[in-house]
């Protein structure tokens, strides 16, 4: 069923449709938008809270700037669902997240208004920013405008960008979209310092004069520009006394406004248009606004709430018939405590994922010993290596597509070190629905170069949990990758027992083809097994748990006994899991043909997991038909 | 010849001997410790602006200090020679960065003292606040200090740490050493700032009063918390009306102080040791302080100078009697100028390296085109993915090891948007003396996995030339990677010729055994070729010049005609360039005995690169004896 928009979005199929519209009408425009996002969401799924803080701040952006020649760049991207409707894709909202449908998140193939593709956080400045200073370059003279949540803000390379934004003389606005929070709640030393700005009374009564005094000068046709000089004055000495944190870095710091006052949004943002060179408004918001349950309710819960009732609030969860495997970060989430509970030596880490990760079940339990360090995966990274030093033994969880962020920091601070630090990567392998800017796809790749590191990925609860006992007694770095979902256990609070390091298992005996996987991708392969053993056809099916160190007694095994290898990984071929076995196979002097399965060289989309394995062919029915390819027993029937 | 130290600089092999002089002695011992530095590396070679400039302050560390139970970390470490000198390391200072002799960087196999091993930047706060926690949580109540260059702090995790720190109790000073300096002049918004605080006259009045106000009430008895809490009203009454940029994060902030003077320091560290809670010291330094030429003169040119006369001043340049190859990296500033008055598109963009990128000659050239962004590598690739979106041609030049510091934004903002970023990947194999923090080893096997990214390496300063020039046609990222040092011809400006993507080519016709190279290595295979020649052995030779994508009609003229085939790349064998080849090879059904020379999976020490590159088995003797052992002509001879 198609959601009807209201009646005024149904007449905005770009932003020069919004234009028309006289500014009283904005603010019916705004009610429709969140109502168009809430009914969508709650029948279709996808994010929630970031893109219902940010209606008004849409609306207010594109009725005043010039979109798409002015550039618009959204950090992160959850919140750009308002952007995505009012810019052409109203009509194709419901395939949002969907497999062929367009992206959750701001994507440059799909639409000119997405100026940058972002997923990944605190990129939009430093994109911007490049924008800027080529228009300037060029002469173009067009507005730019960086949107970024204090989550985002946390993250260095937002630092990084401000460093060398203020010292250009680039038309650049950063919007600080700040609402307290990333996925889960924002943590650190900003947070608190924007929260006393955004509480301060005083502050807030004189920046509000000023900005009321901004408004009535350029009334009376004075330029921005002697607006800003006859302004400047009194906001240095009458409220900036000493610079606030953006201003020490040379922007031009406006605000706290109300980020849900679109009229006055809408005057704040044609002033700052004309006014030169770097800037920053603060804009306070709330995720989640305009929706009660969301606003109200626990706002981690409503990022991405599945669907949901809209007029009760409820969200609805799937009742499973029979007892459901549990998601591997639940497995790893109650199993590092129970570890913690009788090892004091461990400790947790995670950059602003602790739901996500399930973290928060040690943060809960032992909040001394579990930190959230903010969206901040290379000070993860090290600050886990500097707990290492202290005879610790920090398990640092990372999303795989996150850990490309702290790629250094593992090599430099880590495993050059040797230090005893264990990363848990989780969502590795495709993401689903999030796409190509989350999928986990090459971890295997850029870990297993790295000397020193152990690459190790469970096949399915128990050997997760086994492989997070084992690392313990593991004097160097470790890493256990998982995918995002669910495992394949219900039963799955095994006891605790010792993987000796590289020891992979033989999962079933077989003839003429051994198919060698990693990790949870290997109950493909027992399903394909099942499905062969029907046609009469039985390879063997061997689970290496370790890409690094690999199992060599057992590949030795393997390639005395067979000349048809299939290798299948959900991670990229290129320099990963099969490319480690083609390498061993070659030194030690073996011949077999080798065909290796996995994610290919390519920019892979959005979808269902499945659908995803599927279409790279190595879904269940993709390792079985590789087997019959390879088979002489499936030719000879 | 061994230098001899000074009459106490003599008597002190570790801090504890320091601390047995009275405080009277400590600026005698500076005076020798600054006389020992210079003798040093006038006659070894080495960094050293950066030692002589933190002098006083490791004195003073270490005078007040109980190192090696207090945990002292030094970011980068080009600063820490002095500390080094002062732990025991005094007599085989001379091996410094030697093969097989001490580290130029802190290194924590080599002492004790050396907590955390550095060489990349910025990672100082983040383990030393994981060092700060884990004794908290284990009740050890030790001292925790980094100390962290203004440079330094341009990088994006330094602000993630601190993001951090602020909201700890944990026991943390960072000492901010401000020279104005990373290895060039240092840049950005946050540097200005840094300099207005420093030369505000007021500010640092009222300051100094207040730490002379600490000082005497220390003295009177009172704890440090009942001072800090006496005085506190009046400095963030006084001096910090509003709060500056660190006491936004929520560290409390001293200084600015004098950094050279060693007994003020003294007094300060000691008041500072009992204020718990995380802080920040504010030391204004001079790069090369105490030696005339680097005071005064190019600080850049004497971050590290190599040889020179400590009379004069003078520094030593090799007068090489033939015409000499270009360094690789002049070759690129060069010829991005001449590209650049041609195509302008064409922008360049360094973090914080003009002088070693030699980008610096297009920033004198062009500079409304060269940008050097700070130390700030994350920042750089977005930074340039951004003009890319707007047309233009972006070379952002980062040295290999630096690149992994950048490395998700390569993928997420690049590549999968398959934006023409053009990288430089300078210093790209074996640093050499700068040792394993620098080599860049693993670009091959990191930059290969990603979709989208062309991987060239040239073997020689015409094809770096032509990569460049054919990356301009390319409507893609596009890698290019090449060594520390000197090129192979004299006569290098070579009019511009296409390279198609992807294609590689013969160097030698030969026979039985065919020897394939990636990069400017390939020059050792052809000295190989010549020796073998001699013993009436022919193998052919392939410069391959991308590995990806790989020239495919190459590789079936290779694998058509040889069942024997070496790789050669200066860069990790696990992953990278003959991994690709072994994986082409299988993907086409060819079989071949492959040897692959490359760095092997360990972490390989400092040395030159030639010595580094003989103990990995790939320089021009060990390619030839690869040749031999794989040959059954060399057998029958």
């Amino acid at each position: 069923m198609l959601i009807e928009p209201g009646e005024l979005l149904a007449q905005i199929n770009s932003p020069a449709d919004l234009k028309k519209f006289p500014k009283e009408k904005l603010v019916q425009i705004c009610d429709e938008l969140r109502n168009f996002i809430v009914d969508n969401v709650s029948i279709y799924g996808g994010h929630f809270g970031a893109s219902l803080g940010v209606v008004e701040m849409t609306v207010a952006l594109h009725y005043v700037l010039n979109t798409p020649q002015d550039q618009l760049v959204w950090d992160v991207g959850h919140q750009a669902y308002g952007h995505k409707i009012l810019t052409g894709r109203r009509d194709q909202f419901h395939t949002n997240r969907i497999f062929g449908g367009i992206s959750g998140f701001p994507k440059r193939k799909e639409s000119v208004y997405d100026t940058f593709g972002v997923g990944h956080s605190s990129t939009s400045i430093s994109a911007a920013l490049g924008m800027a200073i080529a228009s300037k370059y060029k002469g173009s003279g067009i507005q730019h405008v960086a949107v970024i949540g204090d989550g985002s803000m946390t993250g260095g390379m937002a630092f990084e960008a401000m460093n060398h934004a203020g010292v250009s003389d680039s038309n650049i606005l950063i919007i600080l979209n700040d609402n307290c929070m990333a996925i889960d709640p924002n943590v650190g030393a900003l947070k608190d310092y924007l929260t006393d700005i955004t509480t301060s009374h005083t502050y807030n009564k004189v920046k509000d004069e000023v900005w009321k005094l901004l408004g009535k000068f350029s009334k009376f046709g004075s330029s921005a520009q002697e607006v800003i000089s006859k302004v400047e004055g009194a906001i240095k000495s009458a409220v900036l006394k000493q610079s606030n944190l953006f201003e020490s870095l040379n922007l031009r710091y406006f605000g706290p406004v109300d980020g849900h006052d679109v009229n006055h949004l809408v005057e704040i943002l044609n002033d700052l248009k004309d006014i030169p060179g770097p800037k920053i408004l603060h804009c306070v918001t709330v995720k989640g606004k305009g929706y009660e349950p969301a606003e109200k309710g626990n706002q981690t819960t409503w990022h991405a709430p599945g669907l949901f009732d809209k007029v009760s609030g409820e969200i609805y969860k799937k009742t499973p018939s029979k007892p459901q495997a549990p998601k591997y970060q639940d497995v790893f989430g109650h199993t590092i405590v129970e570890l913690a509970e009788q090892d004091e030596r461990i400790m947790g880490v995670t950059p602003a994922m602790p739901s996500g990760s399930s973290l928060n079940i040690m943060m809960k339990a032992m909040p001394d010993r579990a930190f959230d360090v903010g969206i901040a995966e290379q000070h993860a990274v090290t600050f886990s290596a500097g707990l290492a030093t202290q005879g610790l033994k920090p398990f640092c969880n990372i999303y795989s597509t996150f850990m490309q962020r702290a790629y250094d920091q593992v090599i430099h601070d880590v495993c050059l070190q040797n230090l005893p630090v264990v990363f848990c990567l989780d969502r590795a392998g495709f993401a689903g629905a999030d796409g190509p800017t989350h999928h986990g796809a090459y971890d295997l790749a850029y870990f297993r170069c790295i000397p020193n590191m152990v690459v190790a990925a469970p096949m399915n609860e128990e050997e997760l949990r086994n492989m997070m006992f084992s690392s313990l007694s593991h004097d160097g770095p470790y890493s256990i990758r998982y995918p995002r979902g669910n495992g394949v256990m219900p039963e799955w609070r095994t006891a605790f027992q010792q993987i000796p390091l590289g020891q992979g298992r033989i999962v079933k005996e077989g003839e003429e083809v051994a198919i060698l996987t990693i990790g949870h991708i290997g109950n493909y392969a027992v399903e394909a097994c099942e499905t062969l053993s029907a046609e009469g056809l039985n390879p063997a099916h061997y689970d290496m748990r370790f890409v690094k160190p690999l199992d060599e007694e057992l590949l030795h095994e393997v390639f005395g006994k067979f000349k048809k290898v299939i290798t299948v990984e959900d991670g990229c071929l290129m320099g990963g899991f099969g490319s480690a076995v083609l390498e061993w196979m070659m030194d030690h002097e073996y011949q077999a043909q080798v065909k290796r399965l996995g994610i290919p060289d390519e920019v892979v989309e959005h979808g269902e997991q499945i659908e995803l394995h599927r279409a790279c062919g190595f879904d269940p029915d993709g390792i079985a038909d590789a087997v019959r390819s390879m088979s002489e027993v499936a030719k000879s029937i």
